[in-house]
């Protein structure tokens, strides 16, 4: 599979990209690699580094994106930024998917004009992979579609479903709605109609989750609109880093507390890589027709493979068609039970 | 000033709920405590106890509600509830303030039914106390009011607002409108309502804060519809139990790690009480004409203690009656721009 790869987004942009590219097609020779940027920047990373060059090329974009940049100005106006090339390029079927560690809004958006939606598809949904005590789940919609219908949590349904089954390896994925109480009547009037339709589906939906419970890994995907996925994303990032902030800094006031700290310090770095969005490298638009990831700001050479790695598995597998074929069969199974 | 209490609502009740009035009204000579609730089982509890026996009281209610029953079918018939019971010694005027650690819907609908709305307010909210690395926040509203308007959001900045004053002792607190962007105009169609209409108050308006920093302390009144609070709160205290578990899973899984972690054992107890909502006690139903605190269902006596002491102090300063103040004047000066 070709993976067009923004080489431009992202904090440590260029290095990180043409690293993480580099590696991840050594891991697998079915991976090639387009990085997309300044030609003169990509080549001086490239330059001392031993790679596959035949499966690692240069597409030039003399533009990027800045976060700063409102994503309607810099979607009509930087027409060459390495997103809008990078997009174009799965758009044309010179590539197979896309990765961006840039803009979030403009890769979405982008990617959602040049690609379109997939077929039946009202909304698109931003999933993410978040670490439980035992595993790990998708969260989605967190930020795609930010006011939902009751249909659109239903899409969303499905898509996290057929991307957990065949992503995640997850043979029969439970499927949660994210709640204020775990009884069916809870909720706000839009998850509560949500709830109704989720039922009919053939998803093994084990009902409504409560934000406490997330964590636990009773769930394999949690769907929500993309308000509350945002909210709990960030929460939870925000949360995390200020628990290791006070725990070190209430270790550190007490006086056996920083031997203490030395001697657990290993776990604390198992502990944030178990935690780290490294490990899964970014998070797959869906619902859209084709491969395009939104990246952390912050990718490492690490995420950046993974992303890479994850794009090529998606475009391989043809996700974007099977949550095609997932909405229509769904369709036609509820218009079979009205008729 | 007089506090009902629920002595039957929480997990361990009625012990800590005694204690916890005990407690309070030794550590306050201006607190009295009527503890409602089965007769002989508050006997019981105080029989062996010293304390002021002229500032704790008993006022029968033979009914329990339970976690497990609907709102609506045990405020029609459960009559005999000690929380039907203690919300309508609030409501007749033989107590200031009403504290229940039991089934909080419940507590709600009862308090919202027999105390009413503080004048002007459209819909209640539930606030409650959370801990950032520095200091600490209100978050509101945490599932009083789940869906929201824009307007009951400008509400909740006021009410919160006017609360955090009042019983915090913030002279002028920032107040922050929880959303998915720190750019105004970020946010979903609700959020962006609310934005503009917060923005013409006189509050402190630190305008939109995103998920990762609302525990960096930087404001102290965080406003949101009660779906997306609910969340908030539940996945904070998920995540924050979640993260305890890895890291002592983490922890043990080396070797040095369980030396390291009987050494800064004390560290995780200092955290684990900043992060506990014993400190806090209970979460005020703002917006209602009168004081009601809901408290955690696991609350201890210090946690019991704690709301009976922010009851009194509530009901002492009419916070009830600064709120509709509030409201009134800031619908004032807005047909005042207006015309």
């Amino acid at each position: 599979m070709k993976v067009a790869l923004d080489a431009m987004g992202g904090d440590f942009a260029p290095a990180v990209n043409v690293e993480g590219a580099i590696e991840a097609a050594r891991e697998n020779r079915s991976i090639r690699v387009i990085l997309v940027g300044d030609e003169s920047a990509i080549s001086r990373e490239l330059k001392d580094r031993k790679y596959p060059s035949d499966r690692i090329t240069i597409q030039p974009a003399s533009e990027v994106v800045t976060m700063a940049e409102s994503p309607s100005i810099a979607i009509r106006k930087k027409k060459n930024s390495s997103i809008h090339v990078g997009v174009k390029l799965v758009q044309s079927g010179e590539a197979d998917g896309f990765v961006s560690a840039g803009h979030s809004g403009v890769v979405m958006a982008t990617s959602l004009l040049f690609l379109g939606k997939a077929k039946g598809v009202d909304r698109p949904a931003i999933a993410t992979v978040m670490p439980a005590i035992k595993g790990a789940f998708i969260l989605l919609d967190v930020g795609a579609t930010v006011d939902c219908k009751p249909e659109n949590l239903l899409q969303f349904a499905l898509m996290g479903n057929t991307y957990c089954r065949m992503i995640m390896g997850k043979k029969n994925p439970r499927v949660a709605l994210l709640s204020i109480g775990e009884e069916d009547i809870k909720g706000n009037e839009m998850t509560k109609e949500a709830f109704k339709l989720i039922e009919k589906t053939d998803v093994k939906f084990i009902r409504n989750i409560e934000g406490k419970d997330i964590f636990t890994g009773k769930a394999d995907v949690i769907v929500c609109d993309g308000f509350t996925g945002n909210i709990t994303l960030k929460v939870s990032e925000g949360l995390a880093e200020a628990i290791l902030k006070m725990l070190k800094k209430e270790v550190s006031s007490i006086s056996a507390g920083k031997i203490g700290y030395l001697l657990i310090k290993p776990a604390i770095r198992n502990f944030k890589k178990r935690t780290d969005y490294d490990e899964y490298g970014g998070a797959p638009l869906l619902g859209i027709n084709g491969t395009s990831i939104i990246s952390h700001g912050r990718s490492s050479a690490k995420a950046i493979k993974n992303a890479v790695t994850v794009a090529s598995s998606i475009s391989e597998k043809k996700v974007h068609e099977a949550i095609a074929t997932a909405i229509a069969s769904d369709l036609q199974e509820r218009e079979h039970t009205v008729s």
